[in-house]
């Protein structure tokens, strides 16, 4: 009934997480009611195919080395290994961390199959040269965690500190809202005042 | 932090109706996985641009003429007058209508400053010809009401027959959780056993 251009972006836009049909009826309008706009909007999401992996860390990148890795002035001491380049975004929105990082693009999960030979994992090897900590930020979830036992044995052997994020109550929790494993890792990791200052 | 393509593409999604930067972010790295199809997708955007309105009763296209009004198979003396395209998928759905469409684009509004001028509402009046029925078909709001009222007057000179979609409760409602505007036009319209026959 719509003409060819609409029905065609209105499926790819069915493919988006959680847009169903009627979501994606309502954003082909929108990106009509753009004009000549629209062609600016095709034009960026064409480049996303020359969108590539930086070959030292894994996180996305248009040149040969990601913003990161050719920045000089990152500590290139310390590699934070993330499952996702989402993570990234949210580690520097906290603008506390300067160093390296390592994104596996994925974890491991038996559930859906994903082995370590699947995700970016070799090439963190191949970098802890002169590296005197690897800081392990997989999600803190089954297979998150899994993740970062396995990453655990890995380095091991290797000259560099191991350490992970620290588990507890977030920011605004109330105690009874929390889940028992959170409290317990609040309760065996809590810390003396003293510690804090 | 993200290249230049990635940040291009999370901004203009973020135009799209309630899509905030994380959705808009998601969006983007599930159109990455897309891989090389993401240019399909790139271009059947930028052939958005090429859609306009149909000269005889302002449906998209990408023709001289709408699908509806090229197709000999409809129904030339009935016309509905819907408010946006949308409307006329919704209509068509239902499978129930042959006619032909008019779709004003928009309704009035005295809030938004929307006026008759600013519809394609004149174009309508020139398609009278051989026309017996000219349903109105606007959303029962205030603005589709005031709409429709003003349609309907400007309607009453011309030798057609004009009707509105009924008014009452919707398949699956319960009583009382209709507005008293509904149930008052559930029972003021209510229709003898023996005429549903």
């Amino acid at each position: 009934m719509f003409p060819d251009a609409f029905e065609k972006v209105a499926a790819a836009l069915q493919r988006l997480p959680g847009v169903g049909a009627k979501t994606a009826q309502r954003y082909v309008f929108s990106l009509m009611q753009m004009g000549d706009e629209v062609k600016d909007v095709a034009e960026s999401i064409a480049a996303l195919a020359k969108l590539h992996r930086c070959p030292h860390c894994g996180f996305l990148t248009d040149e040969e080395l990601c913003s990161f890795c050719k920045d000089k002035d990152r500590d290139p001491t310390r590699i934070m290994v993330v499952a996702y380049d989402q993570d990234v975004a949210a580690i520097e929105k906290t603008n506390g961390y300067k160093g390296l990082y390592h994104v596996l693009n994925g974890v491991i999960s038996s559930a859906k199959g994903i082995y370590p030979e699947e995700l970016n994992m070799d090439t963190l090897f191949d970098r802890l040269d002169g590296v005197h900590e690897v800081i392990i930020a997989t999600p803190f979830t089954m297979d998150g965690e899994m993740t970062a036992l396995y990453l655990d044995r890995l380095l091991k052997d290797k000259e560099v500190e191991v350490t992970r994020l620290a588990h507890g109550l977030p920011m605004g929790a109330s105690l009874d809202y929390a889940d028992e494993f959170t409290l317990l890792q609040a309760l065996d990791h809590r810390r003396s005042l003293e510690e804090e200052k």
